[in-house]
């Protein structure tokens, strides 16, 4: 079988992360006699940008169209306006391709010690449903008065029924696929009057037919502490566009740093190509060193595996990188080691092959 | 001195901890022979609504206006929606009395260990200043085509110059009055990208006027993610309404929890009452049971000491929650321990006595 990957390495960190994406690729392919990944690079970032005027051609959409996936490093660099940035490159090709499901496993590997002085690896397992297409990141908005002590700026939170009830009919029926049966959700209806109040009236209609789920409607401010007070208490947790991205940037916190959470950005209708990206950004700050951790744009690759319905190889590629984590002898910088990306990409490649 | 005092116990366990909270009143009063506090009472709160229909009476904020501070409990219950009750109440004092700075010290008291397994009483001390009349809670918006599938809901984000620029000039002047000189201030302009950009551009204008200032923006994922990873890295941190209420629920949680946190709703100007609160809700779940932690309402008179400039009695209040917490003997069940709520507050009643 053949697959075919659009690759967006992107900006800062983003290309030197997706290099070991590559080669977990390739021995994928070596374990897999089947299995073969065709792929062509993209390099829409802030360089193309301040050449181009644009973050991709104009076309750009409708080139990645034909794809089986996308695979995606981290956008943003200190020249370009992150908004720019981001409302050119990730944010159209996740509308675009109507993949209104982020997906964002919180789960501390083994060989890792979560920050929370109490937590252990069974505290700390769960999947975060993040709507990702509308909501808080509308676009919609402007500005009155401008340069006068009177401006005002407005932005709009649009929820359609449409957006939040296909979320949320993916969010009970992740709960219905485990056995705990248990869906968080989060919610700011009392301050939040008009667009939240909705959501839950949404959450709590969408239920009624699914009766054996045991729903929680909670405020996002308790639900962010409830990640450090009780994480053990989750199975899968959905939430809005910006509370999704608040949420799991604190998930991956409590299981180590933003150097090792994946996410699938996924058209669950495979109408269009669905995205595996890292959580973290483009990280400037250590971009050029070589020492960024690979691990989060790798289990992306295990999830972006499991959208292909290749579990088997999803299964191998979360495997091998727990297993070289709890070794314990090649980390990188931000795991307390003192191992470079391409080493720790080799690590996981070599235990595939191993296994 | 004779201070006026507005008391509005509300919902739950509000009145509980108010209880606990005026009693500390009382014996200040006995330490500081000179103050005298002279308070009214305001059963303004669900069952009010109930039997009235509104929260509190058309002239409610009229009645409030010349009292010299307000104490307040906690508003919400199971019987009101929480997006009436907390409309009608907590948020029109608030903005009526441009009580627009919201004060919420993150600090990890003596006796107290933070859920954070390597970090210690040094790394969690700072203050978080949030923006408490506008924003994401503006109250604008609607819906559209209700009962259909095209149905819509609207909310607005409403980002003055007036409410930004007074906010953040608080929190510039309070980061120059602290020996750090180190402001972080929450962000999300990369996907909000009208109103945040906007934000962002008056956080850097101010901090032309203030050089010495070491300020960081940070997108609000990522420093959901510092409180978590970097806690000590934090001065004073400024946000929103929004993300300066979520941070503030995560700030409370890394310091050993919600049962503790207290707030200052500050008018600066003193033109109008200030109200101090604790950063918790009524939890209808453990209300009637006596067992609430009243330590975040005897906090919030600590803060309310320091506003009516009468700092000693602040300092006073705080050393005798912290005495008490590391003598150990006297704990909430919140806190690992068994005492009912008069039981803390007595203890911590008795220990001001004794300084
Ligand atoms: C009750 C609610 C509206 C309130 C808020 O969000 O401001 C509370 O969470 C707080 O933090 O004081
Ligand atoms: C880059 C940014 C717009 C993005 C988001 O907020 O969605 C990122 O934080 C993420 O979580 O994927």
């Amino acid at each position: 079988k053949h697959f075919s990957i659009a690759i967006i390495p992107g900006d800062g960190i983003g290309p030197e992360v997706v290099n070991e994406g590559l080669k977990v690729l390739k021995v994928l392919e070596e374990v897999h006699s089947d299995v073969r990944f065709v792929y062509d690079f993209y390099d829409w970032n802030c360089e193309y940008y301040l050449k181009h005027g644009r973050m991709m051609p104009t076309n750009g959409l409708n080139l990645l169209e034909d794809y089986d996936t996308i695979l995606f490093g981290a956008v943003g660099a200190p020249t370009v306006p992150d908004h720019v940035s981001v409302w050119e490159l990730i944010l159209p090709i996740r509308r675009h391709f109507q993949q209104y499901v982020n997906l964002r496993p919180v789960k501390l590997l083994k060989g890792l010690e979560s920050p929370l002085r109490y937590k252990s690896h069974d505290d700390l397992d769960f999947v975060v449903i993040r709507e990702n297409t509308e909501g808080e990141y509308s676009n919609i908005g402007g500005r009155l008065h401008e340069g006068t002590p009177y401006e005002t700026a407005i932005q709009n939170n649009v929820f359609t029924r449409y957006g939040s009830e296909r979320i949320l009919k993916y969010a009970y029926s992740v709960a219905e696929s485990r056995p705990k049966k248990r869906l968080t959700v989060a919610t700011k209806s009392n301050a939040i009057n008009h667009t939240m109040p909705f959501w839950d009236e949404i959450v709590k209609e969408i239920g009624n037919e699914h009766p054996q789920i045991d729903v929680q409607l909670y405020h996002i401010d308790a639900l962010a502490a409830y990640f450090i007070s009780k994480p053990e208490s989750f199975d899968v947790v959905a939430g809005s566009n910006l509370f999704g991205d608040i949420l799991t940037d604190l998930g991956a916190a409590i299981v180590g740093g933003l150097g090792l959470a994946p996410s699938g950005n996924i058209n669950p209708e495979r109408k269009y190509p669905s995205m595996f990206e890292p959580i973290h950004g483009s990280a400037p700050d250590i971009a050029g060193k070589g020492i960024a951790n690979p691990i989060a744009q790798i289990w992306s690759i295990s999830l972006m595996m499991d959208h292909l319905r290749l579990p088997e190889l999803g299964k191998l590629v979360l495997s091998a990188i727990e297993e070289v984590l709890f070794d314990g002898t090649v980390r990188t910088p931000d795991l307390g080691g003192t191992a470079n990306t391409m080493e720790m990409g080799d690590a996981i490649v070599s235990k595939i092959r191993e296994m």
